[in-house]
């Protein structure tokens, strides 16, 4: 049954066309397999059997519990874990010790109202935002540790072995997991989050482009294509969503050490800021659309005197520019010509703004997109320029 | 020191000014310490004990790590770490028994070999979009029990009695968490999504007005003022960040049972789409501000016939109807009204895009972005007429 399902696994593997994400997903599910197999020995052997016993089972939930699908986010759940099973465990010791001299029913409530008063601190100091965001699994393990501990002081058992043995056994399942997610096949939070960000600027350009053609569409008096706006509308949407899963990334991407083309103290925030302006370029991207799609005739003729191909010349000159910046970031190399874009771009800026007086709807809208365009353009090439600066 | 600790956590509690949130998380702090309290004394007494054992320790990590901030989030933790339990105890006792029939070392190899297949499976199943939204925790606990059950079963225990007494101690964890999040001063996850639905409205109608104030500040002659731009950005760039907020609360809310003013099979997807449009006019708005700022001297007058005051009446009344769907939303009630003010707001938009070839830039820009507002502001609104018409 087993050999069975393992060729079906490994025939599906060779035989289907699998994009770069499942790859990653399939190799993911391996690693965690191979991890949990490699735990469940150290469970089997007599050896390691008889020093730890039963707490060897902490070893398996450590290595099901941290497994995380980057590296970044593995490595920060058992750093959490870590520190919060030392503190919880150091705490629950001491509260069960103080509590085994008091003796009688007076254990059992000195124990329940020092969980009670520890664990809702704990709750309380994990909703605050700023914890939540990167301690939040920390304080959540120092609370199952501390009450796991206290309240089994109750029975009075050896407590100072019992958290040493749970305390080594968690570490080996950490030392696996750290192991097989560093070194076999790693996803790396960091890689992920540049990525994503190339990929924003990619599709941003795509968008601008689109626009254009759709507006080109609409001057020859054609009704824009459908399927046009749906595929920017799509591309602006995903872009905006974006946010919380940068968030995350940039959170995980700093615990990560040296890897590939990324040093130790990276600024990972420059990241978010860039994608935080992309987000406000998707924003008015998407307004350019919904103006393009409310417009019903096209315009005069005697409106459009030499505005069209300025407007042209801007999209297709803040396509290739978004273009072009997306694949630097990607290589991490510096633009020579970066200056030159930007001084053409403010140009046909200016020239924009002297000539719209005398021009019609459709031509101020698209305008002001691009204007708009241009200057949290301007701001993020800055932003790009210090992180360029620092690498 | 526990007493004192006490009395000045309630002076805290009692001569601070809280806010509405802050409550809530003392609240929530005080449900958790209280739970945990409930399932140590279960642990402490001795009937419980004789019959569970260590495994009652399942039931502490259960309150733990099942009690989430909403009762919403609480039952579907609660649910899947059920449903997973009973799936891996059952196939993890099936693994363990049919090896233990193996013997010697074919039997490692075995429990070896499925544990990698089981896994492997479940964490790639785990990884699909779909299924980690709602079940991926399911999931988590699935692969842990199944390989904790099926490894035990090595050393040949009672995996039955094992498995039952884990899962009765898990099932009173669970019954504890749930009395108290329901119970307890309950914070629904179908109210916070309601609440920042409504809010969502008040905040575009905060920003919609804002513009014009700006706006008529900049036809004045005077710079508009940064604080007020400050504030309609910060409006706009939270209410598109919300999407992942808001889908993980629609999703605990579909848990939630009957409360309030909110019913079974309640239609949250509802909120999600209507969410949706709220945030592509957030988009709006804040090109539209972009397009304010970029602004640098005033229009020439006669290029105003009218057109100041029609897109003044357009802003008033966008925002004053944003305002008014956010309050009905909030009590639930309908509007008779909403059909004579979309008709005011439809024939607003005809009259501003038939004057509009006569104006100039900052008129048309933000014609547009009204014109933008009151096509997607209409769908919203049927969408809105949808739920009402529903609940």
């Amino acid at each position: 049954g087993a050999l069975f399902l393992m060729s079906y696994v490994l025939s599906l593997l060779s035989w289907r066309q699998m994009k770069d994400g499942e790859i990653k997903r399939v190799a993911h599910s391996f690693k965690v397999g191979l991890a949990l197999v490699l735990v469940s020995l150290l469970y089997m052997l007599e050896a390691v059997h008889d020093k730890l016993g039963d707490n060897a089972m902490w070893a398996v939930m450590t290595v099901v519990v941290v497994f995380e699908f980057t590296s970044g986010a593995t490595i920060s759940k058992g750093l959490n874990r870590g520190a919060g099973t030392i503190l919880g465990c150091g705490l629950g010791s001491l509260v069960a010790l103080l509590s085994q001299e008091i003796g009688g029913t007076g254990k059992a409530v000195a124990i329940g109202s020092s969980v009670f008063i520890f664990v809702a601190a704990a709750t309380y100091f994990r909703l605050a935002p700023k914890i939540k965001k990167k301690y939040d699994y920390g304080a959540l393990i120092f609370i199952l540790t501390f009450s796991l501990v206290s309240v089994s002081g109750v029975r009075g058992d050896q407590i100072i072995i019992l958290s040493r043995d749970r305390l080594s056994s968690i570490m080996i399942g950490f030392a696996i997991c750290l192991f097989i997610s560093i070194f076999v096949s790693p996803v790396w939070a960091g890689d992920e989050l540049h990525n994503s960000l190339s990929n924003k600027f990619d599709k941003l350009a795509e968008s601008v482009e689109g626009c254009m053609e759709d507006y080109t569409c609409l001057l020859e008096g054609k009704k824009g294509t459908q399927s046009i706006r749906e595929r920017i509308r799509s591309n602006c949407l995903s872009v905006l969503s974006s946010k919380s899963s940068d968030e995350a990334l940039a959170n995980f991407a700093t615990w990560e050490p040296w890897h590939g083309r990324f040093g130790f103290y990276y600024p990972w925030k420059k990241y978010l800021q860039i994608g935080d302006s992309l987000r406000e370029l998707a924003a008015y991207v998407l307004s350019l659309t919904g103006c393009l799609q409310s417009i019903n005739q096209p315009p005069q003729e005697f409106l459009l005197n030499g505005v069209k191909e300025r407007c042209e010349s801007t999209c297709k000159l803040m396509g290739s520019t978004l273009r072009e910046i997306g694949k630097n970031i990607k290589n991490m190399t510096s633009h020579g010509q970066r200056d030159i874009m930007l001084v053409k771009l403010e140009n046909l800026r200016l020239e924009l703004c002297s000539s719209t007086l005398q021009s019609s709807i459709e031509m101020l809208v698209n305008q002001s997109g691009a204007i708009e365009g241009g200057t949290s353009f301007t701001s993020s090439v800055f932003l790009l320029g210090e992180i360029i600066g620092k690498v």
